[in-house]
């Protein structure tokens, strides 16, 4: 069969991978980036959709073809969320509902980028974004982070990207969170060089403590801003949402959108919007981010017990851990002996665009129970020891 | 802002407004391609919803991430209909679950389509999928429909095309069916020229009368065959399937759809799995056959009462009657007469790669009540009349 160019050298990512690592019962994954199904509001979800399916009008809007931009009531809803909390001035007529923030990824990636047009992006920073990019460019650059986010003197040796894709809350895989002050920096930065930024935040309700930041729609205009339902409520729904910039830029998306699959489900997205009419979403957000900030304080004390040595920031949100072994450890090779003491993590190296390989790691506090993180670590310590042992190090 | 060439002169499909249209309540509208919702399984739906939802296990399941490649029970299920059915051999390791056959439209373009491929297409054929194309190549060539499939002897002149894509099933729009006879010389045109066939079949279920016809799959490996439960059950869950023709294609295809949207509702995949255990939905797929018999009858007789001129031929299946004006006519410049009158239809020119315009349209009966079939035609004669009257035809 002859495919066509740009599929060509694509491979599988390690998400993959780990989704399948993350399925087998006997190995402690932190691995995956999934949120903990022990938090899903299910009782209220089943409410929700035996509500719209007995009331014959909603379950035919719920069942029938609908609008390619998605349920008006729900994009509404999702602007007023941000007027309420953010004081940003969204109309939600530019707003598209999608299969949760990747398939968003995939429609910009569609609109902006040609073969020739360059990537910039964080340094480390999301996998399965790359992936969708990949379809469309190989040129990629990345710039350097600092705990407060991008380096700006880094930033510079990039000012002839197209577009600046970015995590500015508790990033992943890093955790880092921008400050305001990078926020507008990286903004103005963006706007003198005319480059498209990409805010992708679907960790951004998850705080656990702290002040929350600025979107960078409040300091530029050229943002398109991207949210997703996948990690406050549950990602089995699929659904998510983009906010462009202008009219011009929608129309474009709502076309991608329309050629790639008419719509988002209507069913998912009355269930979300009942959700949201019927309970007290804000409370549960609440709910789980207490249970996550609980799951990272046990991660975290568990490191500091059996891994002293390990760095790592704490995030102050989010979902992940962001550690860095000695430097003469290749975290790829210790994840060979995690899995023969039955715990599993992401490798740093599949979170960069050059890098062959690297000593860090994402460890995931979200998708594993209170009471097996501490057994986890434990395991990731003596893989550690094995590893060491192994190699003189 | 800068967009990537692809988008260069895209413009929104007609679909889109029919969609519209279709939502005033004071037209009668013949211009969807939707089945009627009043026909979706609602209580059993809702049924199927609660017991996944009351299963702490099954939730979990339903509302977390999942395979890219769907549910596997789901493919499980699928393949199996076909082997009881078709008696094909499909491998359910070849199935991937998408978002209707939209998403495999757009799936197997990124994958096999670069700018200069020829897409070979029916003529007339489905507008969303040149839509769907569009985005990577421009180069279209379409092929005569005969009564009974693609006439040979245009086929001849197509031999360069890279891809032939075509609906063999009551096509949308024409109605048509190809014969058997026809399915085989296609296909060992397209092996002998190393083209790559997509079998399109939304509709094959919604049989009125006649005999099923065969799968190109019989008579060739080289196709990639595109099923949905959206005519058959319900298009708001979003769900249909590709099956690839081999291990090399169907990775191919599983990267794109992870790098698209990672993976289709698990949820709305669930549901559907368990409407299928628990309900007879061979019983429900007759049900909505006859229903849809009944309203092309309605129709049939309703065109031959009010416009006993007009040509057609009527279908043994689907949603839709092709039908040919007078050919000075031109169809779309009937619809506004037609919208003043209170009735939509979707003119022909839009099934076009080439035609500026046309004298046929598409007229759809499955998503209007029966009751209402009749006067809709009505008001179409009256369009009629009015359009031959002002421009003394």
């Amino acid at each position: 069969m002859k495919f066509a160019k740009r599929t060509d050298g694509l491979e599988s990512s390690v998400i993959r991978d780990i989704l399948a690592l993350a399925s087998k019962q006997d190995i402690i994954s932190f691995a995956g980036g999934l949120p903990n199904s022990d938090f899903f509001p299910i009782d209220e979800m089943e409410k929700a959709a035996s509500n719209i399916l007995s009331d014959p009008e909603s379950a035919k809007v719920a069942l029938q073809y609908g609008e390619s931009s998605g349920f008006e009531p729900l994009r509404k809803l999702i602007a007023e969320t941000y007027i309420a909390k953010d004081l940003l001035d969204i109309d939600y007529k530019k707003i598209i509902i999608t299969n949760g923030s990747q398939q968003a990824l995939d429609i910009i990636a569609k609109i902006f980028i040609d073969t020739d047009s360059t990537v910039l992006v964080e340094r480390p920073t999301y996998l399965a974004a790359l992936q969708s990019f990949s379809f469309y460019t190989r040129r990629f650059q990345d710039c350097r982070l600092e705990q407060d986010g991008p380096c700006l003197k880094s930033l510079k040796g990039c000012s002839d990207a197209d577009i600046f894709y970015t995590i500015p809350n508790f990033q992943n895989p890093s955790g880092i969170t921008w400050s305001n002050s990078k926020r507008q920096a990286v903004a103005e930065w963006a706007t003198q060089n005319n480059i498209l930024l990409i805010e992708d935040d679907p960790y951004g309700e998850l705080r656990f403590e702290g002040e929350r930041c600025k979107s960078l729609k409040h300091y530029s205009k050229n943002v398109i801003l991207l949210g997703s339902f996948s990690k406050i409520l549950a990602p089995g729904l699929r659904l998510g949402w983009m906010i462009m910039p202008d009219t011009e830029s929608y129309e474009k998306a709502l076309l991608v959108k329309q050629a790639g699959d008419l719509h988002s489900s209507f069913f998912t997205q009355l269930i979300i919007y009942e959700f949201y009419r019927n309970f007290d979403s804000q409370a549960h957000i609440k709910r789980i981010s207490e249970k996550y900030k609980e799951q990272r304080d046990i991660m975290v004390r568990a490191i500091k017990k059996y891994m002293p040595n390990l760095e790592f920031v704490v995030p102050q949100g989010g979902m992940f851990l962001w550690v860095r072994f000695n430097s003469r450890i290749d975290s790829k090779e210790l994840l060979s002996y995690a899995l023969a003491r039955g715990v599993a993590f992401v490798p740093g190296v599949a979170f960069y665009i050059n890098e062959k390989k690297s000593s860090d790691a994402r460890i995931n506090f979200s998708n594993v129970n209170a009471d097996k993180i501490e057994d986890g670590i434990y395991r990731l310590s003596l893989a550690l020891a094995d590893y060491v042992k192994d190699r003189s190090i």
